[in-house]
């Protein structure tokens, strides 16, 4: 039997925390599922990471920031691949409702 | 610099083939998005493939058919892992609109 689940489900209406789930992970490749509601990195803070990382924003909004460029806004449907060692921040995301992400670290 | 794309951009109002384009094709897996308008597999075609695949479905509709068993309804944010040699088809995705999907042979 085939097991179908949803991403934009189980959750209740308002999340505290920012959510992290690992749908798959192998020796190569972690693929992640990330729910945000309001939520940023800590100002300041910055991502820098060892892989590749490929970010799907599914359904929200956000505002990605990388170190000494300029802010990327994101809607439904766009797509990046963030190369190793970009730091980077989540700078905003929706408030009003639930952000999900699709992430693929390899 | 940093490049965002979008799955659902970069389509003329009708497509009159089904969609495939490699996002990421490493050794040890591949990111395909595929765009479906009305299409399905064959009849009596199953694909029976080596690999895992993830599948998500982004937008529009679908129907899943297994070997054996009964179809699986899919709609926005469902996501299913299809094992190798899991004998399957396309059987329906939706003709009023474009079905859009990430799929992570693995």
């Amino acid at each position: 039997m085939i097991t179908v689940k949803n991403i934009f489900e189980n959750f209740q209406a308002e999340i505290k925390e920012e959510y992290f789930e690992d749908l798959i992970s192998t020796g190569n490749f972690k693929l992640e599922r990330i729910v945000s509601q309001g939520h940023s990195s800590p100002e300041n803070f910055w991502y820098d990471q060892d892989k590749n990382e490929f970010v799907l924003l599914v359904s929200g909004s956000a505002e990605l920031e990388f170190e000494n460029e300029s802010s990327i806004q994101l809607k439904p449907g766009d797509y990046l691949i963030i190369p190793p060692h970009k730091r980077h921040r989540v700078s905003k995301t929706d408030s009003s409702q639930k952000t999900v992400w699709i992430a693929l670290h390899f």
